[in-house]
């Protein structure tokens, strides 16, 4: 996460990871979710907000999550139906309830048939919100598999040459299990940045990098500058202009487009606004292909060769993706998770109107 | 394919698809290549120069190929071995020959499998270069299939912040099929540009763009520039500097390290100079998921979609990939393929060094 997004450490207020857990599925049953998903659900925003994913933890996502519920737009009992399957496939509807509590479900339904198979592929269609992508690849990579997690949904970023958006901003997310290192984790959107990225700059009052969005006609933003109102700016495909690449991050979010929404018998967010979120989900049984202490043992090698990478001048270190996110797990397993003011004052609102216990503050 | 690569008008010679194939072939048998693995390493080359991707074509690669098989560095009888096997997936071994024979050879078994399970999943070990990655992926979307292909090799590009080259420009493919409008086919290095690129531009005298390298010390340079001498710069990742997302492009390639490389028990070649190029292809049955007929539907939908976008000012249309590859394609077919004066050349003395009958030019 770039030094822009932090909260000022001057305003933070920290909670424990226990309290954080305990308020955010009180929320959730409150609003009609059973216990065992409501326990789903609020893992995954926790490993969100544990490993430093500030865009998709509590502060940025929970009160979408509680609007949605109490909308009716999404529906707290949505239960999990399978479409079609074969040994070592399923498609399968999530129900219209969040995404954060189906994809880990479905993801285990991979892990079954990778299991059976060496692979397991797994399209859901019909769910709300995904979470961090990453959550739900790791969750192979526990089992020593390579975990594949890719989501598309929205319509927020301009193809390529284009002046209207079309695309979401379509994350890819691929764990894969190591011995002592941090394991490597991979969790990127295809925009040049994520969405939500937009809104915590905007909340933080900082600038945004040239690259990282275009005008409403669709010019790429080659400056600093501030976010535009809302319907008044595009979000740019990873790469920002076609000469730097903007193609490939294009292509990528098609890619999620064809693999999420086409494959899981769903419609693209461009061909349907209301068609939520799509999620294409792989688990690849290491087992199958090689033994798995030598995978482990290949890739600590590889992973280390990355470290011990000489930095570039002025810069202090190289790192691989998953490593940064495993530091702030730590620091903030043992001191706390930190929220921005205004979101211990959303909870506190929330909590009073749900009937629920206030949030524990450390 | 920018403009800036693009063989001047005056300086080509063309020739006919047809005799081009004639004279591959003939080279790669008289490298002692078996017929029918000559056809099938002369049909991927084929494939990169009728569909516009000059840097995989002939005028690029053969030299290299033919180099490659008379230095005894690749073996022209080389043979396929299964290393491990499960319903869905394959670990293979190419037998130390070019990838262009092998992968292709691979693909099918995933296909099979993938018609038995719902998906094939295979990683290829111990080969020479793989081509144009998108061909593999379109083998698959001939079938039906959605079909994925990642290459990893060589050690060209650094790290985000590093200093010094770890990753190989690792192409990502995928291809789906289509009814009537182009087959979607995305095709791209992971790093800002790929490599045989910069190779072109420093044949035809242009310079690079902003973001395409670093210099020595592994610091992005951010101008017009021309490429400095070999080990005096260094590829940057997609996205080309931290702040515009390049550490999604490194991640992205570190990402084909571990499905290529590792998963497919070979080293990358930042742990191996000599470990050559290493494969992940897979394949997804459709009919596994949904019905094939409505998959096509859906996809042709999105992309008429995508191209009905306006384009921002000054800018002609929008695209999506695989378009300009299907142009070029009818283009070629039709008009012959153009090649620069210096790959004739090189062809005619090729041809008198191996006893082979010279290239027919239109």
């Amino acid at each position: 996460m770039l030094e822009r997004f932090h909260v000022p450490t001057a305003d933070e207020v920290r909670v424990s990871e226990a309290a954080l857990r305990t308020t955010v599925e009180s929320i959730f049953m409150a609003l009609g979710i059973a216990a065992e998903d409501a326990r789903q659900g609020a893992d995954v925003l926790l490993y969100a907000d544990l490993h430093g994913v500030e865009t998709h933890g509590v502060s940025n996502m929970l009160r979408v999550y509680v609007r949605q519920y109490q909308d009716g737009r999404l529906d707290p009992t949505g239960e999990l139906t399978i479409l079609n399957e074969r040994p070592s496939t399923a498609a399968i509807d999530g129900g219209n309830t969040l995404g954060i509590i189906q994809g880990p479900k479905a993801m285990r339904i991979a892990i079954e048939k990778a299991r059976n198979t060496g692979a397991g592929i797994v399209t859901v269609r019909n769910v709300g919100h995904t979470g961090a992508v990453g959550y739900h690849a790791m969750l192979a990579a526990h089992e020593d598999m390579i975990g594949v997690s890719l989501t598309a949904g929205g319509a927020l970023v301009a193809p390529t040459f284009g002046a209207e958006a079309r695309l979401g901003t379509n994350p890819i997310a691929l764990a894969a299990p190591t011995k002592t290192l941090p394991p490597f984790l991979f969790d990127a959107a295809t925009s040049s940045v994520a969405g939500n990225k937009l809104i915590l700059a905007s909340r933080l009052g900082v600038t945004l990098h040239p690259g990282w969005i275009a005008s409403w006609n669709g010019t790429p933003i080659m400056e600093e500058a501030h976010l535009p109102e809302r319907g008044q700016f595009l979000q740019l495909p990873l790469g920002s202009t076609r000469e730097m690449g903007s193609h490939k991050g294009y292509g990528l979010a098609v890619m999620n487009e064809i693999l999420c929404s086409i494959l899981g018998s769903a419609l693209p967010s461009m061909l349907d606004a209301d068609s939520g979120s799509k999620q294409f989900l792989a688990a690849y049984d290491i087992s199958a292909f090689c033994d798995v202490d030598k995978f482990k043992e290949s890739l600590e090698d590889m992973l280390q060769k990355l470290l011990d990478t000489p930095p570039a001048p002025g810069l202090e270190r190289v790192i691989y993706p998953g490593v940064a996110e495993e530091e702030e797990r730590a620091e903030r397993s043992a001191g706390g998770i930190p929220l921005h003011p205004e979101v211990i004052e959303w909870f506190n609102a929330t909590c009073d109107e749900l009937g629920v216990a206030q949030l524990e503050t450390l």
